[in-house]
This record gives structure tokens, C-alpha cells and sequence, in this order.
């Protein structure tokens, strides 16, 4: 049924066409920088067509932002297969190619972007942040968190967001090393809890009783021991 | 001079008045919450009078914020005497005592409140987040940081923002436990880095030097390898 002439979008591919485009550009530059002007001439259509689809800058960046949004959240999930360890240095590694590619966009977000404070763009960060949380409490086996355990995930679930902000901002870190840092960051401050509460410890050796001897975590063990020494 | 009679206050007395009345009002309930008219009341004068002196509830939220901030600010200096364990954990004390004060204020403000996304905001935050920085690189006597110390310190900045806010949400741990924990939480991921970087590892030997048997490092080594054994 092609015509040879540009076949016309209908409504939602058009739609996803934009978000697409959007969030392209929001990904290469903050998006306070981007106009709809840009918008559009990279989507090949008009100024007043942008509008018809999206009643403003704002809900464009929304719609970009669920995408990414959602993209990321894909990324945490990981088989419940082989060492926890190593589980986690693959989301670490995915997690850091999203910043990659998202690099301005992410800061800009993170640090206060035009959309901050918007009840939208706070439901989707606290989304993702929880989408992170539910991953690694079903890695753990873990149903019903103690409170020293749901501390332990979200604030270092923070500290992943604050690092890769840091690496974004001149990237003087290579990220190969902070990927396999945060394995190890998570597992040091999991074993300062354990150290401070028993049950924490006893869900600690459950969780690090299938490590291999050249895991992550046992590495961090030797090297926390020799340094110690 | 007195008369007896009610003192009329001057412009800049008033406007100290009514920040502290503001802030008193911000820390004990989300700002969102707390009406100008509330503020008035609690000051003993009319509304319109307080547009007098600050032209909208914005402007007091960011006058009271900023005095919340050097307060806080003020909190992190420290002396330069004895072991550092023991000077960051008297810091943490006053950091808890400063968010216990300020509780609703605070969760407020730092997941999104009434001038998020506001650039004076957004500033005051920057400015405490520094100040934490630079007095924690002063007790380490280093002036000029390698990016691995820059990004251990400030991360862990972010690490006691998140801890204290969740425990806020509930105060289902003991503030004394978590005084401690973020100490210790600061040597693991200063240990962490030092495990892969030489230069981490001078630094945290030589900060660690004068720690005394019973200080909180100390402390954190033994239950480590306790732990791992």
C-alpha cells in the first residue's frame, strides 16, 4: 500500500517519533538549552505541529523523561542466576552506559533540571529509585526488609546516583572502576550495618556464602584485611 | 527609653523576627502546609504586613532557609584536635541534632518542596554540601584533592543527606546507631577506594595514624575482619 510519496504518522507514532527525537537532544545537551524550534526541525515537521502533539516544552520533557525512565528501570532487572556479586557488577555496568549515553540530561535532571519540582518528574525519579530497591531486595530474597536493610539499599542507591553525577562532571575517574567500586561500595557499607545489628549480619553471610573466591566481594575482603594490616 | 507601651520594631528587627517565626513554623510541619497568615499570627502582626517585609511567602521560605543553612553550616566546624574519628562523630551528633530541630523543614525541602527547582535554593544546598566538603578536606590536611578523594568525600556527603532522611521517614533506628554508622560508613568507602588506588591508600594510612584502640576506625577494622572470618 506505499505510494511512493512520505507516508503521514498517524497520532502515537508521531508522538513517539518526538519523544524520541527529544529525548535525543536531551541526552546530548541540558535540556534548558534545547528549544522546540530544534525539536521540530529534527523531526522534520513544524513548529505549530510540535504543539499539536505536545501542549508545551514541559510535557514533552515528561514524556521523554518516562521513556528514559523506563529504559532504566529495564536495566536493573538481571537473572536470579550465579553469584550476587557479579549480578550486581552487570547492572553497575548497564547503569553506567545509561549515564553514558544520557550524560548532560542525567545532570541536568539530578542537579535541578527545568522540570524539578514538578510533581511528574519527582513520581518518575522516586519510580526508578524504587524499581532499583524491589531489584535488589528480591535478589536478596529478601520479602519483609528490617529497617537496617531498607537503609542499607536506598541510601546506596543514592550513593550510585551521586557518584555518577561526580564521574559526569569531567569524568577524571575511569567508569570501569566505579562500576566494580559500587559493587564494592554496597558490600562495605552492608558489612558496617552487619557489624552495628546481628540480623543484618546473619543476612550478610547468607547473602555472601555462594561468593566465589575471586568475586568482587571477596576481593574487597582480602584487600579491606590487607589494608587493615 | 522604654514606655511602656508595645516597642515598634525596626525594618531589619522585624525581618529577623519574622524568619525565625518562619522557620520555627517550616521545621515543625512541611512549608507547603504553612500559611502566611499562620506566620502573621504567630508574629502578633497583620498579613499585609508581612508582604511589608517580604513580598511573598517565597522570599521568607528563602530567608528562613538561609538562615537554616549557616546554622547548619556553623555545625560542621570542628577543632583540629585529637583523633578524626572522634571529631566526625561529634560533627554527626550536631548533624542529627540540626535535623531532629528541623525535621518536616528538612524532608521537605530535600525531596521537593515549595522552591525546589529555585535557583536560590538550589544554592543554599550547593553552599552546605561545600562547606561539609571543605571542612572535611581541612581536618584531612589535604588542600589540593585527587578526584578519587573528591568523589569519596562528596559522595558520602549525599550517603548522611539520604540517611538522615530516611530516618526521618519513621526514626525506626536509633539516631546514636546511625551518629556512629555514618563515621564508619565514611572509613569503608575511603577504605574501598584506597583498595584500588595507591594513592587513596597513603592517605587514608596517614589520616588513620593517630587513631587511638578505642576510636571509631579502630572500632570498624576489628568487626570487619571479625566478620569476614
Amino acid at each position: 500500500m506505499t505510494t511512493g510519496v512520505r507516508r503521514r504518522m498517524g497520532v502515537d507514532e508521531r508522538r513517539q517519533q518526538l519523544i524520541g527525537v527529544a529525548l535525543e537532544l536531551f541526552s546530548q545537551r541540558s535540556p534548558d538549552e534545547v528549544s522546540i524550534d530544534e525539536i521540530a526541525s529534527a523531526a522534520g515537521i513544524s513548529r505549530p505541529l510540535v504543539y499539536h502533539y505536545f501542549p508545551g516544552k514541559l510535557s514533552l520533557y515528561e514524556a521523554a523523561l518516562k521513556r528514559a525512565a523506563d529504559d532504566l528501570a529495564g536495566r536493573f532487572v538481571e537473572p536470579r542466576e550465579g553469584p550476587l556479586g557479579a549480578r550486581l557488577l552487570r547492572v553497575m555496568r548497564r547503569y553506567f552506559d545509561f549515564v553514558d549515553e544520557h550524560g548532560p540530561g542525567f545532570s541536568a535532571l539530578m542537579r535541578g533540571g527545568p522540570a524539578v519540582g514538578s510533581t511528574t518528574t519527582n513520581a518518575l525519579i522516586d519510580a526508578v529509585r524504587q524499581a532499583a530497591y524491589v531489584q535488589i531486595l528480591s535478589h536478596l530474597g529478601v520479602t519483609d526488609p528490617p529497617a537496617r536493610l531498607e537503609l542499607v539499599v536506598r541510601s546506596w542507591i543514592s550513593l550510585a546516583e551521586s557518584t555518577a553525577l561526580i564521574w559526569l562532571d569531567g569524568r577524571r575517574i575511569p567508569r570501569r572502576e566505579l562500576e566494580v567500586q559500587l559493587v564494592h561500595d554496597f558490600a562495605a557499607l552492608a558489612a558496617v550495618s552487619a557489624a552495628h545489628d546481628e540480623e543484618m549480619g546473619a543476612l550478610l553471610r547468607g547473602a555472601l556464602a555462594d561468593e566465589p573466591a575471586d568475586g568482587p566481594f571477596t576481593d574487597l575482603v582480602g584487600r579491606l584485611v590487607a589494608l587493615a594490616s
